[in-house]
């Protein structure tokens, strides 16, 4: 049995689902692995998060610099969320010797070349399966694709919120601002829904895939981005009427003179493409691969058990095979 | 640039798909992962096979003993075939100290056990992506989510060629046989289409499944198994009025008391699940996880080109990782 210590930095909706899944899933990984997962620290300011989380109250910090100088650890997590000071954390965790885990698209995906750029220096793992597709194995089959393929597009449903919103419309019959509600009861929508239905979370996932894709750094604000809060019935039936669907779809493609096309924008999914029926707070990913043809993942892309999942097992790679299991095989240039 | 021997043996379609993806791959595999793939060896005996495969004559050999000689080789590709010799040089190259990649689903499914036990004593790797949903990045994924899931179900559509029919049967109003025609002249179906019509193909991939799921070998012989051939246009219909359509299904299942479900039937799939939409020679698997939910994954299951996609990522991931990147994660028991 190999002993690995985690910290992790915030104990948000996902920070604790992980400290909790560090103990529930205990023994499961140990025989599946062999590598015994033990929570060394929790980075958390709030002391009514720290409390609520049920954790040894020497496991909580209230800052990195103590986290850094914890014996045995091994692996961070980063689920701050937000750019900054999520960011500036893993590069420092990342130069300490560090393993980092994340599932924060936004603080990676405005910095992703600057990231693994520091992973590299340390020959360490940077791990972000969480963070596109939630507890989907998409990135690890990306991956595998791109090692020997030319891939040439990426696109799909990557908010399950907006995906949740259309389906409703859609098979609900429902006008937006109704199906926005339901969304925001269920607790699929935050109370400003902006970054959901407006695409910048749509945005900061298909920036990593086309990072990954294109082997440059693609910054969010280089997609040309359309949300859904346009939406009218009148929209759906048209979709209908044209055997079709309304989904909000992020999509990175190479074309013709490798142009490449950036955009998450509501399009009409025919009827007989598996994303169309994608529905509910599902995500799904079709990558097009010039030896493998369409390849399509489908799953719950967000939530705190699949997301803590995804983290999970990116610890356990990152533990296995150290900077051989990072999704991006080279350093992705600015 | 680190420089990779590969040896193949058997030059059939996959192999010879093999060995020109060596070349045709090789600088666009080399810029990703910073691998040098050379091919050093060749096991063929078929003189006519060897000719037409347009290699340098000094790479043909026509016994193992002459491949397992070859200096600085690393990794041995089996896509001979059928269970024997097939099994039996596998486990010669692992204890000779090389990386075994097959496709070969008939030897791997009836000689798992001892073939990942002689892999954990030589502490190589044994990758068998290309064995089961040919390029889709299956096993990847399913090994992500068994490392911290407990998965209860497996399922799917993982024969093409009986999907196709049954596509063309319910789509085209065609009955059995001239479908299965239609497969033949496509190439999709052998002339003697035994082994994919009456399950033993879904059989041998399911068996590698359910033994991942469980950790114990399941022979393909404990599976219960029923064929396409027995329906006809009137079990279509019926399909269609119960608002679903038949689909050869591979199903592991862990029902309550730990009972454990081994099966290939068609089954009348809903159409309000992804897998009723899956069509044409398309698979398509469900991975039922107690923290991800279901997963699925789809996409061309068989051909040259996408099996010896996953073939040459098996390469890259062994050299890249080592005895880690083993899809199962331990010893699976007799």
């Amino acid at each position: 049995m190999h002993r690995v210590g985690v910290a992790i930095l915030g104990l948000g909706t996902i920070g604790s689902a992980v400290a909790r899944a560090l103990t529930e899933q205990h023994d499961l990984i140990a025989e599946r692995t062999g590598l015994q997962l033990v929570l060394l620290g929790v980075l958390e300011r709030s002391t009514d998060r720290a409390s609520r989380a049920d954790l040894a109250p020497d496991v909580i910090a209230t800052d990195l610099a103590t986290i850094l100088t914890e014996d045995g650890l091994d692996v961070v997590v980063e689920v701050l969320g937000r750019e900054q000071p999520a960011a500036d954390y893993m590069r420092r965790c990342l130069e300490s010797g560090l393993h980092v885990v994340t599932a924060n698209k936004e603080a990676l995906s405005k910095h992703f070349a600057e990231l693994l750029d520091a992973a590299e220096q340390a020959e360490r793992a940077l791990m972000f399966e969480g963070s596109v597709g939630g507890g989907i194995p998409l990135l690890v089959s990306y991956r595998q694709i791109l090692a020997t393929n030319r891939v040439t597009r990426v696109r799909g449903i990557v908010n399950g919120t907006t995906n949740y919103i259309l389906s409703r419309m859609t098979s609900g019959g429902v006008p937006y601002e109704e199906a926005l509600g339901e969304a925001q009861q269920l607790g699929y929508a935050e109370p400003d829904p902006t970054a959901d239905v407006e695409g910048f979370d749509a945005a900061y996932k298909l920036a990593i895939l086309a990072s990954l894709m294109t082997g440059r750094h693609v910054h969010p604000d280089e997609i040309d981005r359309t949300g859904i809060s346009g939406l009218t019935p009148v929209d759906i039936a048209e979709a209908r009427r044209k055997n079709g669907v309304y989904k909000l779809i992020g999509r990175a493609e190479i074309g013709s003179g490798d142009q490449l096309t950036l955009r998450v924008a509501p399009e009409i999914v025919p009827n007989d493409e598996l994303l169309a029926h994608v529905s509910a707070n599902y995500n799904a990913i079709e990558v097009v691969g010039d030896r493998v043809g369409p390849v399509v993942l489908s799953g719950q892309g967000a939530g705190p058990l699949p997301t803590s999942s995804a983290i999970l097992s990116d610890i356990v790679e990152a533990v296995r095979a150290g900077a051989a299991a990072n999704p991006a095989f080279r350093r992705v240039t600015e």
